[in-house]
């Protein structure tokens, strides 16, 4: 939360000065080519920031040098503290907004137009919805990396959010822009490996978020040549993955993440695996929320690696389940009565069980999977979709899920989440669009016969 | 012009078809993969074709197999004559553009929302003025070099454009989105030189609109060690220069094209020039006409030249003036009498003069660089700006006027256009930003006191 | 051949100075680090020259600055002319030879040494048969490009060699380097294609040896995407092709150099050829004569194609026959009249016809195919080898002689040196060792059927 | 050592079968492609072994088969066990050594030959001398990395000549055949920075030799902005660093390796500093032993940062003193007394007080320091040459001792060797090559006032 005092100061002086924001941008040529702000950007700053920023909006002969300013400007946004940075996003959020009288009048006007008129009034209504604030954000790209700037601003509107709403358009102004810059046609998929320099890999170590990279040995490890790491990457950001994806290839489907991250495993000569199994796919980048490229991901490596391995005969997953053990706590006892596998788990045990999954009771450890395959394949969201994320993600990109495996993560948040079980998800090339469209359209899962048995009364 | 009865066929079929549209979408899972029209897509490819580009629209889980469709029928689309083209374009100008109803509805929304439900408001009606091939177009991005696909796509579009009105709107949605794409920001500046691909320099030969390369010898000629060029790219293009210019680097200013493009001028030591003369600047993408980056090339290329030889002193053009002969041509006397050097002129001779620069009668030869003075430093257009286009452009870039050089360009075009003149535009540094805004603002030229004294009475 | 007087001059300087040479050695710290000679090398610069090529030599704690001397002396003897340059060659070759005492003092030596003695004392040997010119041309490698100096020195002593005999055994000194440093298995084979820099491929055009590239479009028109080029190079000579082949990927076995070279012939599929046909191999290095790795260029290329074009079936080449009109012409009658064909040949025609294949009488046509079948097959060089260079050259590489081919080549040059017939060189992966050795040793040269059927009296 | 029995078989093989040798030369077309050996290669393998030997050292036609089979031979070598590798080893150091008679009867005809034929008889003996295993080396750098098998391959005859002294003829062999490639002419100066492969970085940390590096931490903070790190390669082996040497920018001399290894000191800005030190130089290839660039590594990094840096105004190293701790602990009591500071030293304490530089007496320092500079610039080995072997290094370069650092290696190591004390050698660069000079020829040793001062007695 900002510093009380300051903010007042700052508001009033907003309040005064903005009213000399049009003539300012007049007096941009009386800029000095100097920008220095307080870091928590106190009041004293305002007149001089607006006019800055109007000096960033200029077009035609000025632009070069306006594009200039707002690189001046980005410099100095990141040399500001976190109060001063939310100012400085406050006020475009406030006084560099969508122009409503703008936008009023271009509604009349495409009332009073004929056919002949729609196009340009069209034309100008979009205009007239376009805030002035876009092109600041856009001219922001100029900056040493300048998309990897815009990336993170968008990640630290995101993270302020719930403190600043007023920071909501701003923030959807920055995923349009970038919506359109990393369309996934725009997108280049590349193999990464030990041969990728240390300042990428570094970046896998950070931004794994679903089997966390212990050390470069273990980095080393994913990167043998029975492992292989591709990921998505934007031309303007060529040292930043977007996703990334660590595939295992294997003689058969794997069942455990232990003997997949084993250092101590022998390699596989890859021309002899039969499966490579999808075991860790992490969005790198904060600032791309809801910008996806995962169900791209997936196929496109699949298509690499058929050309590379074709003897390549099985693509599966090797997946977590997030949601289970929070399902299965909060279930009422007469719905999970009512499940396959319910009475027996019901009747047997404790809850803390779950948590040990090597020592469980077979009659019990058989209900629980039961249990989990129909959470898996059975329990909805919104009457339609898979109640698991994970589920949800594969199925809606055309996956069928495929087998159970027991004992299979044994980390404390393994346990913990979904009592050690995993699941292969499994991608089925010719069946992949059919099934997509069933799930998408009609919420039909795709089982197979294995979790057909388990989901028997 | 389309062949008259398959067009009536062609416009019958839509008709009937366009209903069927959306239930085609629902249809889209018996598409069967496969699309083949007919060159000049007859009436009888309607049907297939609008469900085909249904199923490229698809969102979320079908969005893969979506996007492969779309990259099917820009194979196709480049398969077809120029009446399918055409038809094609037009189908999409017609049947997939802004949804003019929604939008009424969207601006209903808006009047009724209040305060907090502006924002929303306005997304959806941003939403609705957002026409369905827009996502199409987009799309097309995944064929393979799907960008330049879409600059060229454009470039047919403009060519089009006087014969099939109508398509103007899909011409304004191709714009916008490759506007956004080719911000200067995420644009590349390299240089070119004797050590790029043939496939790169092969495109100089065929993009230069200046002064024509004739042959691999002077193309060589022009890429020698004191010779130097640039251009920006596209990451996405990577071996299709946007716009480039070529650089002189010589002793004193340069006053003849000759000189430059000499193949037996001996080769001057870069580290002793003192001067960077840019004698030729072409845009190379018909495509990406009106999305400008020129004013950028310049002040980026002489920022480089400064890091590279910290000696140079001066940066100016060697430029041609389009628009002299024409005008002269067409001036009243009694306007032409009023102009300094005119009397002269109007008096002593006759238009034919103007070709052959080298036997002028030197009082004839004076009048005209008056006369030349003139056009270039006070005629303007729409009351504010240079009538010529090449010195509204340096103009508008903060150049000054600064030298007229006589038989400068005795090639038959130079000698057609400006009487073999040519004129240096002076890119000084510490005064392009003032220049630039007095020049856009007020029209204000800037001269040197060479040009004055051509202007004076 | 050089100036006498000066000669003169020059020899007395040098027997006046070299007893200076090893004093002048602990001199050289009086050297100032400059070095300028006459472009002629006249007499006075000897004792100077001396000097600096003795502190060229020094060893250990000095060798930076020897170094450093040699680049200079490389680059004060690139400004030399060509009498200059001479000079300097032979005192190369006459004053830094080898020392003949100490030859015989380490003969003596390795006579004396017993069991353990003889490795020092052959070491030792070695050392002295070392002429100290050889440390020299080593250091001459610190020049820019200092390998490419090598082996264009290597050139031009080769081409001095008949006018300065004496040259000899520095030439020797220099290709036993350039062979330590060009072994084949140092050097890297590269795909050439339109994606080259120009720089690179405008050296095709200037090296290419048999069919040569007449401009830029043939060039292209070689590099499409049914031809390849490969080349080796020198790690150390980045842009500088040591030996080229260029390969056309064809449908059944080609039989004429015009339709090859064909700028208008349609492009092929490549996955849909059947044949890879070698049609000019050109050594591109001078100064690498007698370091010979054309034998390893065609098997290694044959590698690569099969690698990308799995479907290829045939591989072969379309050869020159450089020396058969020469030997016809030659051939005394009797001979001419034991040779298949012979008396046909003899008595119908004259030696004109030769250059005019395509009007040729049918019965004169194939007698001269069959003495092309015997000239080929049978005609030895050593009662050993191949007369015919190209075919010696196929023939010890492993290749069979196939087809013989009639107005396969209708230049002025083919015409001239086969009457415009070439001929196909075979190359079966699985034969070519066995037939490499036959002929190696037993001097057994394959022939397909149809040449068998020539061949027959 | 081998085990016995096997190697008696071994050498009773051996005898029987040489004699085959060249038999089986001419019987190398019965070879059937495959050579399998045991991993001790015992007995029964020599014969087959023999034969293959023989079939890797044809030439001319066969060149290329008898390369693949040196390829496969490589590989099985790499196969064997110790003991195997020993036995291949000998075998090649035995029986395929110069063929001393063909030497003695090369002798004979140089004595024979006359002026005009001592260069044929020169160029013969040179063959003679050449054993023939030379040629099989040569063709193992067929294999996948070749020449760095080869460098490997000579860093095990290095650790193996005290066990098996016959290998030495064989290990200088291949020195002679690494020295031709590794010239240091031929190597590449590059940059190794964070963003250099890990696959290149991990060699860092295995090659560091003087400052261990403990982590991937301590790495990226050697590579941070305000340090720098150069390497010199062979372009046939790209990944693997010869000799690297770490650079600290600094401001002032630096005098304490902590200081320039602290992970939390801040980061100057590198364009401030006007110091370099070169804080750590490693050889890196066990097998290059004997093949020296580290004098042409400091002079070439001084002119790189110097390009980068104009502003540098020392280069100067911060170097271990290995040698000194053993030298004061044997000198004898009556020659220490002569020293500098060597009654003080041995009057005041005890050997320990070594170890703890930051309590010791100041008086007993200050003695400690006198009889360092004492070590360092007169104590010779060999009457000529500094006895410290890093002082030796750097002063045959040119350096000069130009300060001593007091408590600037407190590892364990630094107490022991040099009672943590540290020495700058400074580059000057207009006195490099004289200090050079004097130091090679005449063991003058360049001493900076301060170390002058700690000199007198």
């Amino acid at each position: 939360m900002m510093q009380d005092q300051n903010d007042g100061l700052w508001e009033k002086a907003i309040r005064r000065l903005v009213p000399l924001g049009l003539e300012a941008w007049n007096e941009r040529r009386l800029l000095d080519g100097k920008l220095t702000l307080t870091p928590d950007l106190n009041g004293g700053d305002v007149e001089r920031l607006i006019k800055w920023i109007d000096a960033c909006l200029a077009d035609d002969g000025g632009q070069v040098a306006a594009r200039d300013r707002a690189v001046t400007l980005a410099r100095e946004f990141k040399a500001l503290n976190r109060d001063g940075r939310a100012r400085f996003l406050m006020l475009l959020a406030e006084q560099y907004a969508v122009d409503e009288a703008r936008v009023e009048r271009a509604m009349e006007q495409w009332r009073a137009a004929g056919n002949e008129g729609r196009m340009q009034a069209a034309l100008a209504l979009r205009d007239a919805l376009e805030p002035p604030r876009m092109t600041l954000l856009t001219r922001f790209n100029g900056v040493p990396e300048g998309v990897k700037f815009l990336v993170d601003l968008r990640a630290e509107l995101l993270s302020l959010r719930k403190e600043y709403p007023q920071l909501a358009p701003l923030e959807a102004d920055l995923k349009r822009l970038l919506g359109a810059w990393f369309d996934v046609g725009l997108l280049q998929l590349e193999q990464i490996s030990w041969q990728s320099s240390a300042e990428l890999l570094e970046k896998l170590i950070a931004y794994e978020a679903v089997h966390a990279i212990r050390d470069w040995n273990d980095l080393k490890n994913r990167l043998r040549p029975d492992r292989r790491c591709f990921a998505f990457f934007h031309p303007n950001m060529p040292n930043e993955p977007l996703i990334f994806v660590e595939v295992a290839l294997v003689e058969g489907m794997a069942g455990s993440i232990q003997a997949v991250l084993d250092e101590d495993a022998p390699v596989l000569d890859a021309r002899r695996a039969d499966t490579a199994i999808f075991y860790s796919i992490s969005n790198a980048q904060a600032g791309l929320a809801g910008i996806s490229f995962g169900n791209f991901l997936i196929k496109r490596v699949v298509k690499l690696l058929r050309q590379e391995l074709p003897q390549l005969k099985q693509f599966a997953t090797l997946s977590p389940i997030p949601g289970f053990s929070r399902w299965l706590e909060r279930l009422p006892d007469d719905v999970l009565a009512g499940l396959p596998g319910g009475t027996v788990w019901r009747d047997t045990g404790s809850a803390g069980a779950l948590l040990d999954p090597e020592r469980l009771d077979p009659l019990r450890a058989e209900a629980l999977q039961r249990l989990m395959a129909w959470y898996l394949c059975r329990e909805q969201r919104n009457g339609r979709y898979a109640l698991d994320p994970v589920a949800h993600f594969h199925l809606s990109n055309g996956a069928q899920v495929a087998r159970l495996n027991w004992a299979a993560d044994l980390s404390e948040k393994g346990r913990r989440q979904s009592a050690g079980m995993m699941v292969n998800y499994r991608y089925e090339l010719p069946r992949i669009e059919t099934r997509s469209q069933s799930y998408t359209v009609d919420g039909a899962v795709a089982t197979s016969a294995s979790m057909k048995k388990l989901l028997k009364a």
